[in-house]
């Protein structure tokens, strides 16, 4: 049985398993080339119902000599010190379609991970965090890390708004700000070279930020896991807050509102009808509103919306029962509201923080991941495979005109995957 | 390969299916006991990609002289001729766990849908729409059913609202209305007998009406699944609007308005913080909000909140192109407000049959149903697979803790699911 431990030795899982396998012939270090270390006896002993063969996938399969097993080396030394370079050419791996690339950046993750677990490092946030706020109330919580979401309506000046947000973190207050884009509009073409030139130019010449925006897939799961991950290889790498933007339709509000946070819904100071494009959900999903372009001859339209989307979130159920969702009038121009939103946004840290939720809520996000993941991975073999591709185009017709019904005909499909996969 | 074909021989599909298979030696007919007809050489010929192994599924697999096909043929003819006894029963048959059962309710269904697809019955909704409606511009449609979701808070008071309605529609419109619950917090208890007779008494002793609380499986797939069989069983009996409850938590509204037209939102003639329990999602979700118990003391409050509702709704984005959401108020007490709101709910479908939407909402229902099923069969199949919950709970608890990173668990699970399944 094959088994390589590198980094991952240092995390309490393996320690725990260390400790389960001790007494077996089994050790941890790397073989010398293409060598299997073989059980002497296939080992029964299991930690919680996880055996030694289920490890393997925890661990690296590429040999120690090999150009993967290098790559995957050089690019952990490089986001331990906090190389912008290495975290573009890290999050490019986990985004690769190749199984290859593909394992190399899951055991890159895995690495950082178990890195950032055993021994953080000093963050500026909790340090910010801990002479700003006095009244924080649960101390065993450390606030490490900020994952922002943003959305809003094509119009509403995200890019402005984010870059000057960024701006205002890394200078003033010498936070490292990563901002990812989740974006089902936009080409996989040449990588996103190009998008970090034309997006945030100023923002992403800022030594403290990181700029990317993520190739989409196309489908949700693609879109949603690759940003997932780029957002711990960022936070591997040392970034305080990470910003996730997204634009406001389809279904990537939802993978982004899985994955931060906090959400902040952008809006132009306009009315109603500049919304009917947003996604349905999202009003009631969002922590903050905040009316952009509240600047010059939109200052007292940005007013009037903000007083009545102040009073429309009355009707609202809440999403946080430590946080009533605050309007708040922001503009990209003048930097106004940028200080006090910025406040506020500590204030729903510390609310969270101080009743034990932040914790359960970042405990859900990564629960939350791993269903999202099965969902996709299982979906994705589904409509891959041959019996059920023959077939779905044929039945889907039939179930749209009523002449099968949705059960029999997901029976039919189901039966064609499981027989025949 | 044994192949018995009954009531579906009508069906469209089938008629292809035979033109397809006509020259090779299969009959359409019952085997007479336990025998199987084999053809000479196994059928290689298809129709748009299934096969005649895939029409099992979609035939009856019971003998003409088993108790399972009498009781089947049975129900089938009490379903045509509208008998209350017989669609209680059939409901009870795809509400059944056991595989036997579930497959004669699908098999009873199948011939249903096949039945109302071939030759529909006269429909007294279709002839009120075309003696009130003139402006109907696509008579090509026709609006032979109504699929209404209600939902709301505890204490809105559902269940009297709709005994009165469906009291109207019944008593003054002539109208047949099936009243399903959707309730996930309802224990399985000993059917629904009790229920039919605590909830909705007058409703449910009513000849042209048929009130029936779902037993919930306590899982949204279980739930989900039931609840739309159900209704295609309503309307296979001859039922022209179909009544959907569900109280306002869980995932239950989210299934609910995937298999209905319409969504409704009641509440009680009260501020926000009443409506803290709801899933947030529902407001912007909702067709119709209606603020009952508008009468006596507490009717100047429901015209606050009504107008307070429909400023609020201006900042929400809308459902429909075809369709403003209307807040009106009601009361159960003296009936005020039916007439009109019925009156805006044939607006509704009009709007929706006119512009085309009605038919492609239709379609999308099934085809929706169809990826609810897939999903959530196959969801509980890698639930219940023993080597995926031998894992789960160590891997979920190491996910949440952040010692294996989503993707990593994800990727275990599935090899272990597909490996050894």
């Amino acid at each position: 049985m094959l088994l390589k431990i590198s980094n991952l030795q240092k995390t309490l899982f393996l320690r725990k398993l260390r400790s389960v396998f001790q007494h077996k012939t089994v050790k941890f270090s790397c073989a010398s080339s293409h060598g299997d270390y073989k059980f002497k006896d296939t080992p029964k002993v299991s930690y919680e119902g996880l055996y030694v063969q289920d490890l393997q996938n925890l661990t690296e399969h590429f040999d120690e000599s090999s150009f993967e097993y290098r790559t995957v080396q050089r690019l952990y030394q490089g986001l331990c010190s906090s190389d912008r370079a290495s975290l573009a050419e890290s999050i490019t791996l986990v985004e690769s379609g190749n199984s290859t690339k593909k394992h190399m950046g899951q055991t890159l993750l895995q690495s950082v991970m178990s890195q950032m677990k055993s021994s953080p490092r000093e963050s500026n946030l909790t340090k910010f965090f801990e002479e700003n706020v006095t009244e924080k109330k649960d101390t065993r919580t450390e606030l490490r890390t900020m994952r922002i979401g943003i959305t809003g309506p094509p119009g509403a000046g995200k890019s402005t708004f984010i870059e000057n947000f960024g701006i205002y973190l890394t200078k003033k207050l010498g936070l490292k700000v990563a901002v990812l884009a989740v974006d089902p509009s936009s080409n996989r073409t040449g990588g996103s070279l190009l998008g970090d030139k034309t997006r945030m130019s100023q923002l992403s010449v800022e030594p403290m930020a990181y700029v990317r925006p993520s190739p989409s897939q196309g489908e949700l799961g693609g879109v949603a896991r690759n940003t997932m991950e780029a957002l711990l290889l960022c936070e591997g790498a040392g970034y305080d807050v990470m910003i996730i933007e997204t634009v406001g339709v389809g279904q990537s509000e939802v993978a982004v509102a899985d994955m931060t946070d906090m959400f902040v819904l952008l809006i132009p100071p306009a009315g109603g009808d500049e919304l009917q494009g947003l996604k349905r959900g999202i009003i009631e999903n969002c922590d903050f509103v905040l009316v952009n372009k509240a600047d010059g001859d939109l200052l007292p339209a940005a007013r009037k919306i903000q007083t009545e989307y102040t009073s429309a979130l009355k009707f609202i159920p809440r999403k946080h029962e430590e946080w009533r969702t605050r309007v708040r009038r922001v503009s990209s121009l003048n930097g106004d509201g940028i200080d006090d939103l910025w406040l506020l946004m500590i204030d729903f840290y510390s609310a969270l923080l101080a009743s034990g939720k932040f914790e359960s809520m970042r405990m859900q996000q990564r629960k939350i991941w791993m269903w999202h993941h099965i969902h996709s991975d299982i979906l994705q073999r589904f409509k891959k495979n041959l019996s059920v591709t023959e077939k779905l185009h044929s039945l889907t017709k039939l179930v749209e005109n009523g002449d099968v019904t949705p059960g029999v005909a997901s029976d039919i499909l189901l039966d064609n995957f499981f027989n025949k996969n």
